[in-house]
């Protein structure tokens, strides 16, 4: 027997940041640009750009520098607090991780 | 902003048991009847039997007792390790919501 489990973060009762948007995060850091990224995972680029957008919205902060058309379309980074985000949700997930596993074993 | 999670248990990569089987065994418990615990869920009474059916049969041992027929229709009660499944379960619960509430706190 195993354990399995998801997290995610809520504001006022609402997921806002979880799975889908770390990877979207992730991929627009590796590639550049949100479009791209979005198409990397099958995702509209509307849907994309909405969850940044509610994200943004709900943290109070920008997530992501875009610079709109030139000749490779336009470009996103991920900005000084979209980094922290990051970063600290993955520091989560790894503790959430380790403290799951090891109650487990104790429990079962 | 807050921490959203669920967790469940698995055998062989399935989920075996999470949120919908802990309230069918709670309520079969208290209303000594798996037919009636499902009907208060709204849950098919086959659906029930299955997943008590391959519950028992993932863990290796009996989750309920059943009487069939009488007055009353048969009744179901848990065996003890049914209830040493639930109780532990409960325990897991608590202890994964204690750890994931303090790490979210010391994370964000």
């Amino acid at each position: 027997m195993n354990i399995g489990w998801k997290i995610w973060l809520t504001k006022d009762g609402s997921k806002i940041y979880g799975k889908g948007p770390k990877e979207l995060l992730q991929r627009t850091e590796k590639m550049g640009s949100l479009r791209k990224a979005a198409m990397s995972m099958n995702m509209s680029y509307s849907k994309a750009w909405n969850l940044i957008s509610n994200l943004e919205k709900s943290l109070g902060f920008k997530i992501l520098d875009k610079t709109i058309g030139g000749v490779d379309g336009g470009s996103s980074t991920l900005t000084e607090e979209g980094k922290v985000l990051m970063s600290k949700y993955e520091d989560l997930e790894k503790r959430v991780e380790e403290a799951i596993l090891k109650i487990f074993e104790e429990t079962f």
